[in-house]
């Protein structure tokens, strides 16, 4: 593995792809647009998984599995959906192959399906079909299920963890008696997707609502959260939505209400996906490679040995181990590297995979009963006691994911512009990109001639949002809303 | 939900299948032999998939994703595999949707793909085409790769979990220097099921080798472990494969040596799949429903209060909310019902789902400072002071486990029949059932001429078998190894 990754001021594209290779997570796949999610990638992922897990749980929400194969008809049951979104999918007509005798293999045309069947793009048809046959009272709601799986979206232009051909995701689907408690849902999913990026990937967050021509198709209201990338582009990091009656009214879907009446069942889905390890990748990242929070970091702590020989690793190993052992069973992930590499090989490894704290032990540091740990977030260097390491490790992790969302979120801050005018939109926009801040009439036309003339797109009305007095930075016209402009991924 | 399922001996296939639905466990999708895991049945799977990749990271495996998407031309590299197994599978062909003016929905013919793609019905051509990139030295090995993900096979006659179209499961791919190291690890993987199915889905295996024609194409040798359902009929819970050199050579997978040679990478593989919870339901279920081992049961202690009125209720929670919570804390999985339905309805509703464990307190139990427990496994009632409920709730569960697997050896041992003679497998076979050990002479010819007159096959040639001495049950001629020949799932 060469040592160098491109500079993100040199190419900022070039810089991301080199990390994902060389820092091990992720491969292409051999059908464009897929990709390998290697072990150190997934593990990764793992742990973001398990997070949100544990929050879906805690606030009642069960896993299922529905199944991938949806039937075409499916599709056209909601209209909005199909002609706004579920176009481009993978297609599957046969199913069977057969061996000729020059031993290639064609795809057999007696085994071709009567109806096609379509991978899932997102899954409210299929889940919605079901929850017509399982839903029939008031009792049976509300319905909180979540899936894990993966997905299939023909994209055109594909990048690791960005957009891919196929990803892995977590999808929500609830169903419930009022409009107002299948509100409530997208909100409080949308706070918990906020905790995720915030309290895990030390990712700040705004939280806001899409403007209609941003918002998924089928939906009544789409809700996001939008992240800041190193080069100061948007990512849309999760998004919520309250879908009001339309998929049951496509799929049929009555209640019998407490009172005996009929009525429509209101619903909501949400996701979020391994897109998300690109945000950490590009928030975090730096020319030397990874920076991963604590919290998610497959590895907290690698353990760099400093020795010549098989007699100073001994030493180091009777040194530190049991320390290690202690400090393990207090939670903390630690891996050891004795491989018979040179000390700076393994630092410049380990910094490429992010870890975020190296601990150095070398002749030295046994004599004075300590070891030499390195930051990864800031480079700094610590010399401590051995004594010391079980409880002051665990505070330094602590430490080093709050110092990686303050920074994290100083550099939203300091990218963010209010303007006033659409001269200062665009200069801002080309001189310094990042996230705007302006007033928005509400008219898709306003979005549209924006979008058109500078590419930036209308991220989200935030939450916290304050028209009063504002103008429209496009037509002059007072504000709506006041809104975040910027180029996105 | 109406109480009764057909009873085992009237009807054992309706009986799976009521216990199936009525548990709550899965449903059938709409594209023909599809599933959905509904929140109870996959809250059981995810216990399994727990305890079995706890066990697998113990052992040094690491969990990524390899792409669902496979070019046709990679399953065509591998002769044996493709004519003997990976024929009948789903085939992308198209990537796009197109919504006509009518509002029907076509298939873009615009959209064909140039090369067809597959929907993995085993991922080993993936998987080697990218080992092929990864291993280039005796460093790179051994490599020890396991994903849980979703598989395609477009079978013709299904059933929920024993058999769907699409179905969940892991799958491990390993690579190694040496054939020893490879075949050591399908034998570390083999004991690895043997103690997911005996220790926690409290189910006694068989361990051994598959013969010939019921080994994976592909593979130099399979293992396996096979059980016993309820109807006496074997069903294959678990394979792992040595694969020899055979995909490595097949994507021209080559590693350099410590001493400079070149030489193809050695491999295993092996997986098991949500057919496990159908092993589950057929080797414990009664006509009662389901009965769950405590360790993967996703309810270990139901609570129905016997009360009629809520003050009745509050008495009755007054009484029992710090201990469960207190047995909440040890670990032990409780759920409350408090529905407004009678005690005799709750009763059968948990009877149905297979919870190990029954908690009734009513205001007798309160005044005596007790509960009643009701066993799922042996229907005993026991009478326990609530201040007992922490420390014996855990041995309690403890000794239902221990007693479902023990129960369910006696069931296997009871029902496995020694035969010498032909006429003696034909009677036991069609009077008994079972599994029947036997000699074979190990020719597949009296394999096939069994097979063909009583739909008996080997289910596997025993690790502890002993063929000193017997005659082939067929030909009659010296046997070379003692089998179990069963009908099977």
């Amino acid at each position: 593995m060469s040592k160098g990754v491109t500079p993100q001021k040199q190419n900022y594209a070039a810089w991301y792809t080199d990390v994902v290779a060389k820092s091990d997570l992720a491969d292409n796949g051999p059908v464009r647009g897929t990709m390998i999610v290697k072990p150190y990638g997934f593990a990764l992922w793992d742990n973001i998984q398990k997070a949100l897990d544990n929050m879906l749980k805690a606030t009642n929400h069960e896993n299922a599995y529905f199944p991938m194969l949806i039937p075409k008809s499916f599709l056209a049951q909601e209209a909005a959906h199909i002609e706004g979104f579920a176009k481009e999918c993978a297609v599957v007509t046969h199913t069977r192959l057969k061996a000729l005798d020059d031993k290639s293999i064609i795809v057999d045309p007696d085994s071709k399906l009567e109806e096609e069947v379509i991978i899932r793009p997102t899954s409210e048809t299929i889940v919605w079909s079901m929850y017509k046959k399982w839903i029939q009272s008031y009792r049976d709601l509300p319905l909180l299920i979540n899936q894990w799986v993966n997905i299939v979206r023909w994209e055109m232009r594909t990048r690791l963890f960005l957009r891919t051909t196929e990803f892995l995701w977590q999808e929500g689907h609830t169903a419930h008696a009022t409009a107002e408690e299948a509100e409530n849902e997208a909100l409080l999913i949308l706070d918990i997707y906020r905790q995720l990026a915030e309290d895990y990937l030390a990712i700040p967050v705004l939280t806001g609502i899409k403007s209609e021509s941003e918002k998924f198709a089928g939906a009544d209201q789409t809700y996001c959260i939008e992240a800041m990338m190193g080069d100061k582009r948007a990512l849309q990091s999760g998004t919520t939505h309250y879908l009001g009656t339309n998929f049951a009214k496509a799929f049929d879907v009555k209640f019998q209400t407490k009172d005996n009446r009929e009525q429509f069942v209101y619903a909501t889905s949400w996701g979020v996906s391994t897109r998300l390890v690109g945000a950490v990748i590009m928030v975090h990242g730096d020319d030397q490679g990874l920076k991963l929070p604590p919290k998610i970091a497959p590895v907290q702590v690698i353990l760099i040995p400093i020795a010549r020989n098989d007699d100073q690793k001994t030493a180091v190993k009777s040194h530190i181990t049991s320390t290690l052992a202690e400090l393990r069973k207090a939670g903390v992930r630690i891996k050891e590297d004795w491989r018979d590499e040179s000390p700076g090989f393994k630092f410049h490894d380990w910094e490429m995979k992010g870890v975020p704290l190296r601990m150095e032990v070398g002749l030295r540091d046994i004599e004075k009963d300590e070891v030499v740990l390195v930051r990864r977030d800031t480079g700094a260097k610590i010399a401590m006691k051995v004594k010391d390491i079980v409880t002051q490790i665990p505070q330094l992790l602590a430490t080093i994911q709050a110092n990686m969302f303050q920074q994290a979120k100083a550099f939203l801050e300091k990218n963010t512009t209010k303007v006033d005018t659409y001269d200062q939109f665009k200069e801002t926009l080309k001189n310094n990109g990042g996230f705007i801040k302006c007033g928005w009439d509400g008219k898709a036309e306003s979005e549209k001639a924006i979008k058109e003339e500078t590419k930036a797109t209308i991220r989200c009305i935030p939450f916290d949002e304050n028209h009063k007095g504002k103008k429209c930075v496009y037509s002059g016209k007072p504000a709506k809303y006041e809104v975040i402009f910027a180029k996105s991924y």
